[in-house]
């Protein structure tokens, strides 16, 4: 094969690949905790792995919290492993209604200044200043998918749903590259309810055209 | 004013009125009933009148019930009036989740074969066998504004939500054209909530291109 061929087949394989469907993740509402807030709440427990999540490393806890807003609260809600230097509490506005809260609308990681809760264990009931943020929907990618389809961390693009009832166009989607990632969009239940996600055969597709 | 310039600005006008923005009605699970559902929940009770909605005629009523699902119950959930040829309650997927129903995506009336439901009053309970279901977004228009938007009954549209920080596209759109129909975007609070309607100052324009 000549350098021209070479050439040539890449750039249709690119060209592919970039047409490739993204993975769906739906984020349940969650919690990330921090060391010392999850020995607050669950003292000499080892926090214990019930399944492995999507991107690598990351896991679901067998250990739940119950959320206490000023309006209502959420029970069995599932902590997420491995803990993190801050802890995060990841809910949709429909669960930030049932709660009370006033949720603001953030990335993962940024949680200065956002809402405060109260979570309850078998063990425990402690109260955090901040931490409970709504997420911004994201695609994880690796730097190779990221190179593939032209695209750079914190970048914001538009996902097409396809395959639903209810079949839409995501704006506001943020790119999120890191070499232990794994290509998945994460939305969270009032999203994938919007586009029927659960129902239907969806794919989700990255659009390289602005809308 | 001669033929030519009245054409030119008739031309003008619309293409103005096209790009006009629709107005956003957002529905929260609420329910419609029959005449003789409506007697058996509340016997000898006249339905009363609490706020008058966006389109003519319609209203949100004082009296509310309890849904009872397998799973769970939604207390508080809105009467609308007038009442109807057959009972429908409309529910957001969230809804259906914490009820334990199956309820299909259908357009308001189409309720044959659809989910079964137990309504609870301060004076009755019943068990309907069908008329959950959770509504296919829609907009309601005028025939002059079918006219001017070039859409027909039952056409399925795109409508794009802007000024959110949670911007997108929603497909499956379907027209309704009706004489006492005023224009209005109609979703439901998963849908809202996954446009970020509430926060920022939302618009909803009609995309008259296929994406």
């Amino acid at each position: 094969m000549d350098n021209d061929q070479i050439t040539l087949l890449t750039g249709q394989v690119i060209a592919q690949m970039r047409q490739r469907a993204i993975p769906l993740g739906i984020s349940n509402r969650h919690v990330h905790l921090s060391a010392m807030d999850y020995q607050r709440l669950f003292p000499g427990q080892p926090l214990m792995v019930k399944k492995a999540l999507g991107q690598p490393g990351q896991f679901a806890a067998e250990q739940t919290v119950t959320l206490k807003g000023l309006k209502g609260q959420l029970k069995n809600v599932r902590l997420l492993g491995p803990l993190r230097g801050q802890s995060q509490i990841e809910i949709s506005r429909t669960d930030a209604r049932l709660l009370g809260i006033t949720a603001p609308l953030r990335l993962s990681g940024d949680v200065a200044g956002s809402a405060g809760i109260t979570l309850v264990s078998d063990y425990a009931e402690i109260s955090l200043a901040e931490g409970v943020i709504i997420a911004q929907r994201h695609i994880h990618m690796s730097r190779l998918d990221a190179a593939i389809f032209g695209v750079k961390q914190g970048e914001i693009v538009n996902v097409e749903i396809k395959g639903t009832d209810r079949p839409l166009i995501f704006g506001g989607v943020c790119i999120r590259v890191g070499d232990d990632m794994r290509l998945e969009l994460h939305i969270d239940t009032d999203e994938a309810n919007a586009a029927d996600i659960g129902e239907g055969k969806p794919t989700a597709r990255l659009l390289l055209t602005q809308f």
